[in-house]
């Protein structure tokens, strides 16, 4: 077997913040890194184009919904997800295991893996560790995640560990499927991207012990890199900011750690100085959608009646394309009048402001100076009340 | 009152295809030229900047809908339509009556005006020739067309001349509004664009007679160019080519002429090849967002099943970004996941399609072989079935 493609190497640290290289099949990405979300193969609303001329270097496939529709043995035949979509750049699937237990109809959870029915169509699935890894082989992305099983926000400590341990043991199963695909051995798979990692994925709700066992067991499976999931589901910031400030420490410094689903631009912030390198959120792409724009003030309602005739740019600090061009007073015309133009350039202008709070992150953490950023960061957004 | 800054020119000839310069206060149009409908100040589905890629010189926007929503009084006060919307090029802009007669409410024609209820709110407006002009001056467009009175086809030859003899009724009016407002005469109005063009409309139905007589008034009035209005509202595309034909020779050789609402790429050539030097039509925006993509070979509906693994791009003879990176595989996928994606890619390409077809018929001119490319454009189209 050739040796993978993938490599991390940190090229600066300032505390616990890290600068550094995360190399996959598919090129370079320089973290801290955020992946805009491209659920059914598309970031929605923004070409790929846009996408890159922002500087996006990786973004999400949802495995849930590319095995649904159209398939990831389609997906396959027509040479990997990346020839399908278009998107030479890396591409990170999470494993399916999110969307079953948040989309999915009448889904059943058993040691084997989780039974649930389509959204779409009503069809019977069962997605088990091996099965998630096969569908991610077959899309061929440059990162897969392993299936886990992600508890609600409260959790108590017993089914917490519960869910903690069958996500080991299904990691082990994730792992062992993966050496197989490696060396070939599973038929009914298509390999497009011999050069695939997997993440191993840390759980144990708001518990650090749990969270800790969680860690030690993952690494010891020996993944290509891990993450935390389970989080941002319902628990306070500060929560969530202490459990992953107590479980960075049990990943290997040497590999990228990726907090899933996570989340607002203070979150980004509080999390790289937790030791963080890769992030993933539907909150830009999704708020651009309902007229919410993330900005170096505060994020503001762009139907607010306040903006009627308001013509300063959505983000006077912004570069981006919408900020460069257009007025609040337009942005809120179009938003009113339905036009699909305006989740367009509000998609461009959260991401860019997200891509972009990211670069300024990797600066301020070269030039030593991320902690007096993180205080002018928060400080600059909380001068302005939010819009409601 | 100082010179008009709009002009035109013809710079070749071929039989009655005329190629030449269309000049405006906010720069020149080649036509024959496409006008991409912007409706709502904002053509749908495409930004600003990729329509400049495509090479759109100039765009249409409804007066019915800017007026209704946000209303021409608040562009006004936002410096006018190009600053409002954040597009520098030619805009023209429509009376807004086509919309009294095709969308709004209770419409209730008289000779002072159209009387008619918004289809957004029920409120009660009246729409008169002076009006219109005010509208559009309040807007600032490059182009303003005057209020007519289109009928439906069928027609009867008595209501069609009595149509057409109060379209010349309110020209003499509007004509008269648009020398005060240009004076300076008229309080209600800002006018943010004082080398605003103003374009007569010829009626007629399917009636050459009445066209002439339609054209011989309008012409009479003496306005900046001349538009053919009242087609492409359900007549066979033969009436439609022959109508035209026996109204360009009533229009004069030194003014652009411009079939407003038309039509079918086919269309465009046959009446290129009758005299016209400009076109607006919906058909490929509209089109692209139900799926349906212009090509060189016909139209192909994206979501047609003989396309689930169809790795070719949409028109392989076009060098559009969609073309250049998508499949009709991928282009099916999006659309049928619904996402807005499949509007945007498809809305570049078809827009495409329709302005490099216009710089292709220029092309042809110039060179004085249109006859030729005429007939080949024909026979290409009709050498594939279109999709049903």
């Amino acid at each position: 077997m050739s040796e993978l493609p993938f490599s991390f190497h940190v090229t600066h640290t300032d505390g616990r913040a890290r600068r550094g290289t995360m190399t996959t099949a598919h090129g370079a990405v320089e973290t801290p890194a955020f992946m805009p979300v491209g659920t059914q193969g598309a970031v929605k609303a923004i070409t790929h184009r846009d996408l890159e001329g922002l500087g996006a270097e990786i973004i999400l496939g949802n495995t849930y919904h590319l095995y649904l529709r159209p398939g990831d043995d389609r997906i396959a035949r027509l040479g990997g997800l990346h020839r399908f979509i278009g998107w030479s750049r890396p591409i990170l699937t999470d494993s399916g295991g999110y969307q079953v237990f948040s989309l999915a109809a009448r889904r059943r959870i058993g040691e084997d893996g989780a039974e649930f029915r389509s959204h779409l169509d009503g069809s019977l699935h069962l997605l088990t560790p091996e099965k998630a890894a096969d569908i991610q082989a077959n899309l061929g992305s440059d990162i897969a995640m392993v299936l886990d099983e992600c508890v609600a926000h409260p959790c108590e400590a017993g089914p917490a560990a519960a869910a903690m341990n069958r996500t080991l043991r299904w990691a082990a199963r994730a792992r062992e499927r993966m050496v197989a695909i490696r060396a070939n051995a599973v038929d009914s798979v298509a390999v497009s991207n011999s050069g695939q990692a997997q993440f191993g994925i840390v759980q144990g709700s708001v518990y650090p012990e749990l969270r800790e066992e969680s860690a030690r067991g993952s690494v010891a499976l020996g993944f290509e890199a891990y993450a935390i999931g389970g989080l941002s589901v319902g628990e306070p910031p500060d929560v969530m900011y202490d459990i992953v400030s107590r479980t960075t420490p049990f990943l290997p410094a040497s590999r990228p750690r990726y907090l899933m689903g996570t989340g607002t631009p203070q979150d980004l912030v509080e999390s790289v100085a937790r030791g963080i390198d890769l992030f993933d959120c539907v909150l830009p792409t999704r708020n651009a959608r309902t007229g919410q724009l993330f900005t170096s003030e505060g994020r503001i309602n762009i139907k607010n009646a306040r903006y009627t005739e308001d013509q300063r740019p959505p983000d006077p600090a912004c570069s981006c394309y919408t900020c460069r061009t257009f007025s609040r007073a337009y942005l809120r015309h179009l938003f009113l009048a339905g036009e699909i133009g305006a989740a367009s350039l509000n998609t461009l202008h959260n991401l860019n402001f997200y891509l972009d709070t990211m670069r300024r992150i990797r600066d301020a953490i070269a030039f030593r100076r991320f902690e007096s950023f993180r205080l002018a960061f928060h400080q600059r957004l909380s001068r302005q009340a939010t819009d409601s």
